[in-house]
């Protein structure tokens, strides 16, 4: 029996699965923190940290639902084909850790700050490893099926409304609206959600502390709206 | 409580703690196979992976012997100087799950044959994650106090005797060369052990079906002996 420990549960930008990046790099301007539990000693478990740029984090997927054991799986990248779960980084695995590689902005006492993340807001971290290119990076490997992952799918237009909230926002707003181009311009919807996929649906994204109301036309996401909101979804 | 599974066990050259590599790029020439249990479907859930040169393994550091939480380390590369446990790739943290980066070499069906390893034989494997360059690489990331993990350590010279022995071994000769000088080029003792570290000392490596008789001279690692042992350690 192996035992796990939950080191800390992560403070994210993404409030909800919808939304949420697929990989880390899709979104640099996405931010989380992280609160190391007095358990792990941070000002002694931490030692040396703020020399690494980068780190790993392996998480629990505490979001799954799946009961059984699914062999294939549907990247919505490959519309419609099937892989094997063990060539994806789907949730859905026997073991469901998780896997992703962020970047170290600052440490400040029992606290790491991280950019360019794909994490849920509630994420259970278990570990935390400096990235070591020497041992963590393959030089000329192959891509595999994921080739077409950070493609970009869509134009991301403000239309006058959003751009009259982001004014209303202050200086928060440049930053918000990065991160909301960072999201949108990969598609966020499920293929296989066939209410999200109508051309012209209103859609909801939640980022921090925002409601971000917008459509899917033709080739652009249309940011219609975004409001302050007390909690999330 | 998260349930992990374990996917398989690691048919490994390296067959004790002792001359495993810290890091899996530091030996080239080990090699590791893994077959997949059937539960998990293998004809099925390896589908795609074959596509990918090089996976992540996440494993169990089973071997681990500690019982409390350490919150710092001392990597034999820092001379006894101390860092946080997660400043570290150490086995011995809170969650004791292992990351490494293998070069995927072929699949033939329930197996997976992997190379550039450094991992111990029956080292139990939770998650098998193909490694998408994308995602999974760091541009110009700070390496923090590993920079001088790769440094090479010693001269490896093949006494006369070590020579003949593998004349008698045939076709696993070149191999298993190769194998002993990326193992021995990095110091394998373990500076806070007295016993290893005294000048001239015999001292025994197990690679593959093969007990390795050497020590180190200076700025050398002297092989001396290669016997075939029919167990391990």
């Amino acid at each position: 029996m192996i035992s796990l420990k939950v080191l800390g549960v992560i403070d994210s930008c993404f409030r909800e699965k919808f939304a949420t990046p697929r990989q880390p790099h899709l979104a640099p301007a996405s931010e989380a923190r992280l609160r190391l539990h007095a358990d792990f000693i941070p000002e002694q478990s931490l030692k040396g940290l703020e020399q690494f740029s980068h780190v790993w984090l392996l998480f629990h997927f505490h979001l799954n639902t799946n009961k059984r054991f699914l062999s294939t799986i549907h990247p919505p990248r490959l519309k419609g084909k099937t892989i094997g779960v063990f060539a994806s980084r789907s949730p859905h695995r026997p073991s469901p850790i998780g896997l992703t590689l962020v970047r170290l902005v600052k440490i400040e006492g029992d606290t790491l700050f991280f950019s360019g993340i794909d994490l849920i807001d509630g994420t259970p971290i278990l570990d935390i490893k400096p990235y070591i290119p020497g041992s963590d990076y393959a030089p000329g490997a192959s891509t595999g099926w994921t080739q077409a992952l950070a493609a970009r799918d869509f134009e991301v237009v403000f239309s006058k409304a959003a751009l009259e909230d982001f004014t209303r926002l202050g200086k928060e707003a440049e930053k918000l609206k990065r991160l909301i181009f960072d999201v949108l311009q990969h598609d966020p919807r499920n293929p296989r959600d066939r209410s999200q996929m109508k051309s012209g649906k209103m859609l909801e994204a939640y980022l921090h502390d925002y409601r971000v109301i917008f459509q899917i036309q033709g080739a652009a996401a249309i940011v219609e709206k975004i409001e302050r909101v007390e909690s999330g979804p």
